[in-house]
């Protein structure tokens, strides 16, 4: 199987201003053209440390994939250092010029010198296209030593890389493939501790051959990801396969898909499917449901209107909160909670209705902790509320209660429908 | 100054299941201390390339922070693998046996006997206390050739990593900064393309010693770096005061902060100032607009509430948007974002309001393009909608929406209480 390093060069990221998206998105789309991402480098605006680590990803992997440093900035030096480490010079590309005055010509915004930098290229690359910004990639093949390498330059911002990746670069990539295959599935769980999932699956994870299992975290959904390769696609799908039966009845519901699909896919799929209509009221998750939900394309399906409700005035004249409510049990209480959801169900006509009230923190709120919150679904008449303690910072505990809400109502809909 | 390599150790990451913000969290902490990041790489939960990748780091940094492979699963190899590279052997510590065992007690979380991994260390290795998990950290020094160095380990999950370095492992690394002061302030900035912003600071950037100067751009905000270093905080300070002020000078209003605050930030900060109460009224941004308001501590001081209104009906039903105004104009339209504003104001008794309303896309919807979207603020009786013609994916028009709606408030009200 062929290897690729992906070295990112940006001091922004070294700054810490920006995660390194780009390297994710990337090494996400590689795996299924038999291609396997095996290290991740981040450097600085520096010719000398991009040049250092040039040579160490040429020493150990078959393809380089370079993002930033593509635009017309002054600190946009990658394709100079990658000219000389491969021994090519720059050549001016006069499509790429057109191309370039086209597009400032197009938008009306002001043209420096320095855009035409964007036009230069080591001799023999391919040029690739960049349908979102003026700064085009490309691709070319060098030798190190005597063996034959590739290197391929991505810019930087997300937007211009994703489309040049899977529009450009990927169709050239897969020449470069091992032939071998190479499938990961991803099984997402929730409400089960890590350990716990691990050891419910040691058979799996222990073989550690082919397929291959491990787990992993994030925003307190466990993920198992087995992987599996070989020559024949068949074959591997066939070992997945026997991985996913298995997941499936030993974690149940708290399974969210046996396909990958995360907890907001899998949420909207089941309010289509039995045509319901969603709606929330939040306090402290502030929107983030409604959110998460539309960045499922297809959501306006379920998905009318929502609440934030993020005062005590807000929940009684949106949601019909009693005073009495608020004063004798608090913003963050359960009763406040089932009030929530009636209001919002009742307001859109919502058969499926999701709330939250709590304390995302910093620093205690009418008596209670940063991370105490209540999370409920509503569908029809059956109402489900918990108490959570969340830890972790502001932001942690928000995605978790919305996260939560989600989760209940997809356990909500699978129990009210389950033959 | 010293050197600082960020060694991340999780095939997650190379999968593309999650983004590093472990090391974007970190790299933005070292500076302060007069430590520099100059190398992120991330490697799989493989013994022999981990190693390698310790080599690498050992030859070019001075101080390598690991993150991730310290909990209790099969594939958390990090400890082990740096005690073989540091020569020193693992040792059990009975007292984090004993946290481990209370904490399991604590929690009514079933125990597996794998958890006591965690409680090995490097002989000689300071514990970092996990005050949200079971998987302690350590830091340890060592020779690297007649060099010392130092290591510190911290946990994959960020909930974990965050307390832990901030509160264990920052207080420790203090004393191995190289005595130099590195400041870096950032100044972002709205409605300037980057090659502009640039071109309009050549100056400041050309200089590139000492401040150096550098862009970036994020969600639509182009960002300038200023850094400086220096013995004395007094003159690196004065350095970036001089930087400050050509800044302000040469962007006005679309300068958003000159003390790096976000747009969020300036915008709650200015409605709390004027005691301004804001409420959206949002389509295709469906949330975003109050979730990133209320991701600053404070913001019940100006968000009561606000409307989610994806749907025709939403918009009618809750904003009182005219059926005549969308079968005319159509949802996505300048007189339907004007309406949502009259609406979400009237509503919420907000001096202030935002709205959006465009086509996220993927797709053409209603005729309109995906990227198509009008955004608006009213502030009092001004309004102003502007139409916008976003490219990237859907979540990208979504944020570059939200944002816009943001900028438009903050420009509206910096004009009307302008003295």
């Amino acid at each position: 199987m062929k290897k690729c390093e992906i070295l990112s060069v940006g001091t922004e990221l070294l700054m810490g201003q920006v995660a390194n998206t780009d390297a994710q998105y990337i090494s996400g789309k590689l795996p299924g053209l038999g291609i396997g991402v095996y290290y991740h480098t981040v450097v600085g605006d520096n010719p000398v440390r991009v040049m250092e680590a040039l040579n160490i990803a040429a020493g150990r992997a078959d393809i380089i994939i370079t993002t930033g440093g593509l635009g017309p900035t002054q600190d946009d030096l990658t394709k100079n250092v990658i000219a000389d480490f491969i021994g090519k010079r720059l050549v001016r590309d006069e499509n790429t010029c057109a191309l370039i005055e086209g597009y400032f010509k197009r938008t009306g915004r002001p043209m420096t010198e320095s855009n035409f930098r964007q036009a230069y290229f080591p001799e023999g690359a391919v040029i690739l296209k960049n349908e979102r910004g003026t700064a085009p990639g490309c691709l070319v093949e060098f030798l190190y030593g005597n063996e034959q390498k590739v290197i391929v330059m991505l810019p930087g911002p997300p937007g211009e890389l994703i489309p040049m990746l899977d529009n450009e670069a990927l169709p050239l990539l897969a020449k470069y493939s091992g032939g071998s295959r190479i499938i990961s599935r991803y099984f997402p769980i929730t409400e089960v501790p890590e350990s716990k999932v691990e050891s419910m699956l040691l058979d799996i994870i222990e073989g550690k051959s082919n397929p291959t299992a491990a787990t992993y975290v994030k925003d307190g959904v466990v993920t198992v990801r087995a992987t599996a390769s070989g020559e024949d696609e068949a074959a591997v799908n066939q070992m997945l396969d026997g991985v996913a039966s298995k997941v499936r009845e030993r974690f149940g519901d708290d399974l969210i898909s046996d396909r990958g699909e995360d907890l907001k896919t899998v949420f909207l799929k089941l309010c289509v499917e039995h045509g319901l209509k969603v709606a929330a009221a939040e306090s402290l998750t502030a929107g983030l449901i409604p959110y998460l939900i539309t960045s499922v394309p297809g959501a306006s399906a379920a998905l009318t209107g929502s609440f934030v409700t993020y005062s005590n005035d807000a929940k009684m004249q949106l949601c019909g909160v009693k005073a009495e409510t608020l004063e004798l049990c608090g913003a963050v209480s359960r009763e406040t909670c089932r009030e929530m959801l009636e209001g919002t169900s009742r307001a859109f006509s919502a058969q499926l209705a999701l709330a939250t009230t709590g304390n995302a923190g910093p620093g205690v709120m009418e008596n209670k902790p940063a991370g105490l919150v209540y999370v409920g679904a509503k569908l029809f008449d059956r109402i489900e509320i918990c108490e959570c303690h969340f830890r972790g910072g502001r932001e942690n505990v928000r995605m978790r209660s919305a996260m939560k809400a989600l989760d209940l109502g997809r356990r909500l809909m699978l129990e009210y429908f389950r033959v």
